[in-house]
């Protein structure tokens, strides 16, 4: 079906409904649609409403707001849900290769309607996919199809009981068997179970398993990814000697099963090692690819780019979704005034301008920043495709992955804090679980702890900057670099006098990692951001009827998070004097005003449709009280007395009367 | 049972069973029991040990770790709880008034085994209870003794769908009829059903519903409370012109069941007036108590303290849990280490002990300072009851409101940050809902909203410090006490700047909020708990062996607090150079290493029973992958094939086959 970018309900970008938004959608400075072209282009707008649209039109995806799903029965949704997107198949691998910033976008779309759907559909065939097709050579080609066939299953098993982020002490694992040509998987006791993995619980029949590889003579090679069949396709049930599991109700995701599994002696062909990075010969011959660790180590962090690029991605969705219900409740919600007669909406306080706009400038600046950095990963990826390892590469590598490891945290805690803010800001409503925001918080906060918890993500980003300096590079000055310069300086020193003092480098790094290194980590990866943003919003092909609004936007992002340095920009000395820090505070609100008549049109550009959106308070009518009374009066039993009734009515308490037994 | 207070199982303070956390206890600088008897007392901690052995010895009290419970079983579930507390009759009405900190104690200890049952209890006994004896009159009594026999089951109607924290906006109205001597207690339209009444969605027969007063003539004297049926006890079913229902499932506390109700014209006998403030003659004259509104409204406040001082109580405890959940994992979680063999505890980093001492610190100072603030409140109510009707009597219910309504915002976003950082600090383990960090989140989050919005609360505290300035009292000097007076005579200035460019007040006061009033009534309510704290660990009667701990763990909350408002510090001019800065923060991270090896010990005093606490993580013994690993084997179908496994195996998708309906 043609659809145009104006005008019609079949538009690419239908006008919304009239209603109590309208006064502000009539204040905006700018175009929403002009601004939607511009962000995302006609080609992906067209990709997104098909995803949508699909979704809204198949009974398999309908909502049934406040319903009370069993584990098991949300799991089995998700199941079949996640295999009708392979029905849909609405990016091909193809695609994927022409296009690849779909692939972003289809996350975001699936994570809009459910993450626990993304989180599902990601695991299997990009986190499994890639992994055999980055790790593995041409005998696994053949499982890359079965995975888009969905002839399996599949999970990525690294972590375990007692191990997440010291992968390196990682105890499962893999002696080569020359007799019979085989590895044999063991997991020497259940702290060393693998577990926390997605897909694990209830679905998976292949993992890749993370296993300490030896050949005969004892020799260990270190960590090694291996393909293991863990369950029988045919009936889901485990295979020999794995012993696999459901790990059980988690605080959110609950419709993806994380699972854990104990291997007693599972003999797989040697043909299962995914090697890449070193392989055996049928002799026993441990033979490695690679010429030194360092390069070794460098091709690893760009596939822990990835994981990192993609959770960013999967955090600012959940930010988008919280920060469009609570302004559009916001803008209808009344409360108080300036009379007893007249009530304002609360969007006109400062106080709730203060609480919400900084996080609408920070979704559009890290979406901005999360596809930059997609794309420059691609290009690293190109590269080592094509085989090139020259030292500017080397150096492209660890650079994205200091990037990733730094913006996984600022992405995932800006979101955690926007959402909780949202929730506060939206008073007893955000608190009721139709409304979604309580979703949301869940959904996100796994991503601030995998793929490594944020505080030791940082560690990595703070020491690659103490690397730079040990090379000399500087950078140049203004507020922001000053502090990146200022909070590396001191890191540096505050190391070199750790260590004199007597410290190791072990204690060293701990000792300055709060005060020093953290900050510094994340001025750095806000600085990226802010300057990434800033050069964006500034370019010549920016529409002028745009630049006004994004250049707020971006100023706002700017300030508002360096205000959260102001403490140390006083401490070193580039400000002095009481009216630095107020000209900074009021440079923040001033734009928090200014923003404040476009922020339902900015709004209009980041929100899905209704049925995506699901959120009674934060529909695009503006139908505030409308939309939740009905929504409450729809739910089961809303008006049914409870079932257990006689038990207030007939079976009264004899007050006291078990006093005795205490 | 006759138990004593050291040695032996059935003690009043039993020993820990040995364990991986003996390394710590045996390093702890003083003795857990003498800090409990010092800090709760031995009546005290009897009391608790009744309530919690009550609890653990009774079948329906039993935990079902993982359980997957509908809303409808675990409300029936915490009705069946709430009645048999009723049946322990723990704390009689008669050793209430003796001994009024146990009502703490007693919400604490049940909100400790779960929040929905503290909530539904107290909302029924105390504030549905209270209401009615303290806005009530003789006639009302009658209502306290059903109340107590549980023949009637209350709740308290305040807030509407389209109005919370506005209360003058209330809608419902209650016209007097003369005629037959009846008020008509009517809601105009649904955006004034009374909304988010807790208690009232399944079980209240009774409801304190406030409504607007009218007299023949139609003139309004505003607000006042009614006792409303709304159900028939013996069927709860709802009563003629009564629409009662449910609001359905909530971020937490899903064992209380929130309610919505409309009235259609529901005629009550004049004597539901609850007539304390004023009341209605048979012929339909309004005659009020009091003689002037300043003197009703101070005497409002009092009864809105109460439940805000109820609700520091509910966060603390949240956080107690928390945190002993955390650090205890922290001390026997191990993970990297000097080399690649030894693993050291997460303890030990500077990194861990900064994300959490600090909230060790902050529940040993607000729990000092919601039971002195209690107390404060109690003499407050002594006056009232006993007639004191005298300016002190006034200003002291001003005090006690302006830090009661701090304090709510400031122990709700202490426990709400906190739980969050000890989730993240637990990694993935505290992302298991089994491991109960994200309920105790869940749970306390409406303790940032209920009773009024956090940041609207601090307005009321600024505005009574502005109060006070016009009064010229003025405090002593010290960073906080400076910091508070700057920031003052800052709020001050500013507000008449406003004024006089011409702000109206209701603007003025809007402007200044995000800036001024609300960091203003933050560092005042801090400064009092840190000065409260300090008071008391710096008392004669402290044992000499405990006097390094407390000290050190007031000096941590004091630092760690101020520390925060670090950049204002410097701003105004308290701060200047590098090392007031810096001393500040090593200050802070000096005091978290002192405390490290105090903190299992510290956790022991607040934690409860391990059968209370119900955290695999958490458990006195320290034997975290038992725990766990235990409990997931435990749960049901942790093994078990998915009921829906044909559907992978059997009903294979055909790839694409969807994409001609795109």
């Amino acid at each position: 079906m043609a659809s145009t970018v104006e005008g019609g309900d079949t538009a690419l970008l239908p006008e919304f409904p009239r209603g109590p938004l309208d006064a502000y959608r009539a204040r905006a400075s700018f175009s929403w649609k002009e601004l939607a072209l511009f962000t995302e282009g006609e080609d992906m707008l067209r990709f997104k409403k098909t995803i949508f649209s699909a979704l809204e039109n198949d009974p398999l995806f309908a909502r049934s707001p406040g319903a009370d799903l069993s584990l098991e029965k949300y799991r089995e949704l998700n199941f079949l849900r996640c295999r009708r997107i392979f029905e849909y198949d609405f990016l091909s691998v193809e695609d994927m290769f022409k296009s690849p910033l779909k692939v972003l976008t289809l996350i975001q779309c699936l994570g809009m309607y459910d993450c626990s759907l993304a989180a599902k559909y990601l695991i299997h065939s990009l986190v499994f996919g890639s992994a055999i097709y980055s790790s593995g050579s041409e005998r696994h080609l053949t499982y890359i199809q079965k995975i888009f066939r969905m002839e399996i299953f599949g999970c990525f098993a690294l972590t375990e009981l007692s191990h997440g982020s010291n992968t390196k002490a990682i105890r499962t694992t893999a002696h080569y068997d020359p007799a019979t040509e085989e590895f044999i998987i063991h997991s020497p006791d259940f702290e060393a179970a693998k577990f926390w993995v997605g897909n694990m619980g209830k679905t998976a029949t292949h993992a890749v398993v993370f296993a300490k590889l030896y050949v005969p003579g004892d020799q260990c090679h270190g960590l090694h990814p291996f393909i293991v069949q863990i369950r029988d396709p045919k009936t889901l049930l485990p295979m020999p000697g794995v012993m696999v599991g459901d790990i059980g109700k988690k605080l959110g995701q609950n419709g993806l099963d994380n699972g854990f599994a104990m291997f007693h002696k599972v003999r797989v062909p040697r043909q299962s090692l995914l090697n890449r990075m070193g392989d055996v010969t049928p002799e026993g011959t441990y033979v490695s690819s690679f010429k030194d660790v360092r390069q070794h180590f460098g091709a690893t962090l760009g596939s822990l780019s990835w994981s990192r690029v993609s959770i960013v991605s999967l955090a600012i969705l959940n930010l988008k979704l919280a920060v469009a219900i609570a302004l559009r409740f916001s803008a209808t919600r009344r409360q108080f005034g300036p009379t007893e007669e007249e009530e304002i909406p609360v969007l006109e306080y400062p106080m709730q301008q203060w609480r919400l706009l900084p996080y609408l400038a920070a979704i559009y600046a890290l979406d901005h920043f999360s596809k930059s950095l997609f794309l420059d990963l691609m290009e690293l990826q190109q590269g080592l495709a094509s085989g090139d390892r020259s030292t500017r590469q080397a150096e492209l590598g660890r650079e994205i992955h200091a990037l990733a490891s730094a913006s996984k945290p600022l992405a995932s805690w800006t979101t955690q804090q926007g959402i909780q803010e949202c929730r506060e800001a939206c008073g007893g409503h955000g608190y009721l679980a139709m409304n979604r925001l309580g979703v949301l918080r869940d959904d996100n906060d796994p991503n601030c702890t995998y793929e490594g918890d944020n505080n030791i993500l940082l560690q990595q980003t703070s020491n690659y900057l103490l690397g730079l300096l040990a090379h000399q590079v500087q950078v140049a000055l203004a507020a922001y670099k000053w502090l990146v310069c200022y909070l590396l300086r001191e890191t540096y020193q505050k190391l070199n006098q750790e260590k004199r003092s007597g410290s190791s480098d072990f204690e060293a790094r701990n000792k300055c990692q709060v005060s020093h290194g953290r900050p510094l980590a994340l001025a750095f990866v806000e600085l990226t951001v802010v300057q990434r943003f800033h050069e964006h919003v500034h370019q010549p092909c920016v529409p002028p009827s745009l630049r006004a609004v994004l250049g707020r936007l971006s100023a706002l992002y700017a300030l508002w998070s360096l205000s959260r340095h102001a403490a140390l920009l006083y401490r070193g000395g580039y400000f002095s004097g009481e009216q630095a820090g107020e000209v900074l505070e009021s440079a923040v609100l001033a734009l928090c005003s200014q923003l404040k008549d476009d922020a339902v049109a900015l709004v209009d550009v980041i929100a899905p449709p209704d049925f995506i959106l699901d959120s009674p308070i934060g529909r695009a009518d503006g139908e505030l009280y409308k939309n939740l009374w009905g929504a409450i009066l729809q739910e089961s039993k809303a008006l049914e007395r409870a079932s257990w009734w006689p038990e207030f009515s007939v079976n009264k308490p004899v007050i006291g009367s078990l006093k005795s037994k205490l």
